[in-house]
């Protein structure tokens, strides 16, 4: 038998699987991140526990192909200049590695939300290659994968979809400094936001405290404003979507993050006002799922990216 | 001694190129489009003149490599489901142009706009493989270049980047149906739009007739109110650019079409404004070139289709 390891690096914990050479989980576990001195101890300590796991499930280090890592911030090539999370800068990840792992493991790293859109395209059909990951969680997330591989980008940016400037309408300001970055209006708090702007003048709310949860349960008890707000926040997502139709044309969307659990009515307000919002009838055709994995697709996706070296 | 066609298949012309392996061009002319009877003549015509072509150079048919050809519809895999500028419906480019062509011959295809993208890229240096090519004409046309190959996308729509909906501010109507598409604003139809919707409210203009060269002439010549028009159409330009960055951050964009003749002044607006909205330091070392193929782009990225089936 060969196993894979899918590391999933988080600021606070990091997520570890074993997976077999089908990408089934064997076994799934965690450990604090330690960011202290720069995040040097992140490699030794990974390794660590990589051990335990091999021991417990009785697996041989022989019997390992390699580790895939996911890292919150921007990958280049293993290489990654500044990721303010766990206080790496100019590190050589695949160097950090190699200096604690048995020498015959496969080291690949990249983004965590591109390594989590490989995560997911690993559980749906082999008919798709070409997906973007939209992740709706405090902030935006993309995952681009363009023939079932990350597309990082010249510098690692790629799929930084959150900061695509698409609203001139409520003009929030972003957390990178910008107005009217898509993710003030298109991520969890984008919702809130929106709902928080159009409360005041509205006499028609029942909503008592405003979160992307309760607006989207209101909604599905079809609370007039609630309904109205999903619509003004649907409108801005489907703008972001549209975008990525025709800049990559993907064959699919995969919906993830913290919105995403509102689950069939988020699916229908997307699918209904992205058919009315593209005027290519080719481009109608784009399928829309809900993400399968949740917090796994990241130990998924980093198991998947040393699959994907070895075909 | 080996040799390619590049074929720029437009609307009313055909541009063809023979080419060495060098992708040097040894002679250039066109024909016209002859697109009655849903463009079923085109592939025999260009066979003819190829054939002329051959014989006046004094190349053997067994020297040539093969036909690439730019058509100025979507194009996936070969394939042209509708192109209403050379009437051709559901036609498989390759199957129609084996009936003509000798045995030998490889045949490829890809859309104009990512067909020209791939030609400026081949006189590039060779540290540049991820580029997009935008076009600023009657609209805004993008040919997107990832790993040195065009983008298609999934239905052929990759690189479509006139129809991002990028504008809430004109809202002027775009040919496709929808309103804020970012080709009404940032062509050089859009410039001459912008112009036009400030012109009457302001005393300061000197301008007789607006066109997107007697804008950008005049701005040269430091007329106040067409270079704040040119900083208005440049914040829309980079507006684009500014999304493009942090979908598939390329290292460079190539800025081509009619509004690129401006040459410098467009540039140094560009630059500036990009430095100034991007966020990530790293994506402000981002390139900008204005194009340097001009019309020849085409049959030059159509030879490259080839020389890249040869790699």
């Amino acid at each position: 038998m060969k196993y894979i390891f899918g590391v999933d690096i988080g600021g606070t914990t990091i997520k570890i699987g074993l997976f077999n050479e089908e990408l089934e989980v064997i076994s799934k576990t965690s450990i604090p991140t330690n960011v202290s001195d720069s995040g040097k101890y992140i490699a030794s300590e990974i390794t660590k526990k990589l051990e335990t796991i091999l021991e417990v499930n009785n697996v041989q280090n022989s019997e390992v192909i390699g580790v895939g890592l996911g890292i919150p911030g921007p990958v280049k090539n293993n290489f990654v200049e500044q990721c303010p999370n766990i206080k790496w800068n100019n590190l050589d990840v695949k160097e950090q590695f190699k200096k604690c792992l048995p020498n015959h493991y496969i080291i690949e790293s990249g983004n965590d939300a591109n390594v989590a859109a490989l995560g997911e395209l690993s559980v749906m059909g082999n008919e798709y290659s070409d997906i973007v990951l939209i992740t709706l969680g405090t902030g935006v997330g993309g995952g681009v994968i363009i023939d079932g591989e990350i597309h990082e980008g010249n510098s690692g940016f790629g799929g930084e979809i959150g900061h695509i400037p698409l609203d001139e309408e409520y003009k929030f300001k972003c957390g990178c400094g910008n107005i009217g970055c898509i993710e003030t209006v298109a991520s969890a708090n984008g919702l809130v936001r929106i709902t928080n702007y159009h409360k005041d003048n509205d006499t028609r709310t029942i909503l008592k405290d405003v979160t992307a949860k309760s607006i989207f349960e209101a909604a599905k008890d079809n609370d007039e404003f609630a309904l109205e707000m999903v619509k003004r926040y649907t409108k801005k997502l489907v703008k972001l979507i549209a975008t990525l139709s025709v800049v990559l044309d993907p064959c699919a969307y995969i919906i993830g993050g913290g919105v995403s659990q509102a689950g069939n009515i988020l699916l229908e307000h997307i699918k209904n006002e992205y058919k009315e919002n593209i005027s290519f009838t080719k481009l109608k055709e784009t399928k829309f799922y809900i993400a399968k994995l949740g917090n796994d697709a990241g130990i998924y996706g980093a198991a998947k990216l040393i699959k994907n070296k070895t075909r």
